[in-house]
């Protein structure tokens, strides 16, 4: 059993391999774009989707080559989106992961088309590249697209942009969570288990969404603890942006000790989800752990 | 034979009819991106690329049912291009087809998400209710990508934003053209054909896409050439718009009445490569005679 350590390393050099290749060349035109498109995409990242993309997979003895698309289709989707969030009339974020934010790094109108452009080609590898068989290429394209639209990822983003400066409750918070970020992380469960032959029965497929549902809201909970807890040089935003951009969160709707609390017990839940699937699981345990103890 | 007029009438009922159902309600949540959406993509227009697609299935035997998906994802594309290319970092534009832009009816960010959503709805629709064939599907999802993303039309609208106020000449315009606007254009011919249970041969895919690649690029001369010759009650924007913004147009780099000729030889070009198609394809014909006669 490899450590989640190594399994995380090694997704992620699979995956930043698979994205090096699909992304168009930066010597191709319009270079500046395809420059835009690489920067965002090739970013440092802990590439959390596309793990869970080859992980989900492993429950149901899919091949690595067959999960390759949609892990580096979920990565290009989830850039789209950062890109997309940054933007100076949506979060107007300098910094990402330490770097400067692409519109920052190259202009607004190039990381306007360059998200844009990300997305299609999330959907077009899929497309090109998927499995041999096209219903499951397709059943992939339709998954992912629920996920990343108005009723999933963008819509998520909607809501959230209307939640500044407003008082939403904890209620209101989770549901803009679950769309934002939770949908996408659910999906890319789901299009590992796609990527198998056998996939999951009604039982597995429930558990899965438990488990993306438990460690999606996890994720959330703990970047909110991170903002008030963490250490910008880690974190690679300067702590308590979220609290001054009047931004709802945990920690300020339900107190920090209660959002720890809250954070542990999503993985418990998420941890018990997984039982249905035994030793195979371990790796997506040890996450569901790691998720809510990660410093960055 | 119904008259073009007539054909252009069916079609944009039919599609309109589709979109309005494919779009989510506008009472849904998240409501205002939902708005924001149906305002930009069910908003008066010609309604071109669907009727090219239904058009290219009539000359291969395709069944309506078959071709409603993709009539309805071409126009879901290009409504998020509209939405796209009128941001204030982009052409920032006020008025589009006579009405306030998506962001100045709504705002900046909710247009970018209506954008970025209807992208995604446009991918979802093939995916979910294409043709029952999965391999038509992937065809035409792996189509549209190529002919929307980096190497297409946000690629064209890159080169464009990048021409403002550079001095480019006929070779680089027509290629911009031919990314921004011409690759939906081709897309949209080639859709209809997939959604035909015999598609086309070599021969007539090579004719289809010269006649496509014909009308997008006289489209655009004739676009060129209104914004110095027509009425701004019939284009809805303001005469010589292109030009104070110093943007490269055809009457600009080759004079008006060169303009008026080569859009006549794009038309008779377009007409040429029909012949293999016989009476069927009549419409198109005309269709090509009606885009450089048109006064809006």
């Amino acid at each position: 059993m490899a450590s989640l350590s190594d399994s995380l390393t090694q997704a992620r050099a699979r995956v930043e391999a698979v994205l090096d290749q699909a992304l168009p060349d930066a010597t191709l035109a319009p270079e500046r774009l395809h420059e835009a498109m690489r920067y965002a995409a090739l970013a440092p990242g802990k590439r959390l989707r596309p793990f869970l993309v080859y992980q989900a997979g492993l429950l149901f003895d899919a091949i690595d080559t067959d999960l390759d698309s949609p892990a580096c289709a979920v990565e290009m989707i989830h850039a789209y989106s950062l890109i997309h969030d940054d933007l100076p009339a949506m979060d107007d974020d300098d910094l990402r992961r330490g770097q400067p934010t692409c519109h920052r790094a190259f202009d607004e109108s190039t990381a306007i088309l360059a998200g844009d452009a990300l997305q299609t080609l999330a959907f077009q590898r899929i497309a090109e590249t998927g499995p041999a068989n096209a219903e499951r290429r397709i059943r992939m394209i339709a998954t992912l697209a629920e996920a990343v639209g108005s009723r999933g990822m963008a819509g998520g983003q909607a809501l959230d942009l209307g939640a500044v400066r407003h008082r939403i409750d904890v209620t209101e918070l989770e549901t803009m969570h679950r769309h934002k970020t939770g949908a996408l992380i659910l999906a890319s469960l789901r299009l590992g288990s796609l990527g198998a032959v056998d996939g999951p029965d009604a039982d597995q497929h429930s558990a899965l969404d438990h488990y993306g549902q438990c460690i999606g809201l996890a994720f959330q909970v703990q970047d909110d603890i991170l903002d008030v807890t963490g250490d910008s040089r880690d974190t690679g935003k300067a702590r308590g942006a979220d609290a001054r951009r009047e931004k709802p969160t945990y920690p300020g709707l339900m107190g920090l000790e209660a959002s720890q609390r809250f954070a542990r017990h999503l993985r418990d839940e998420a941890i018990q989800a997984m039982e249905t699937f035994g030793p195979r699981a371990d790796t997506l345990r040890s996450l569901a752990d790691y998720i809510i103890s990660r410093e960055r």
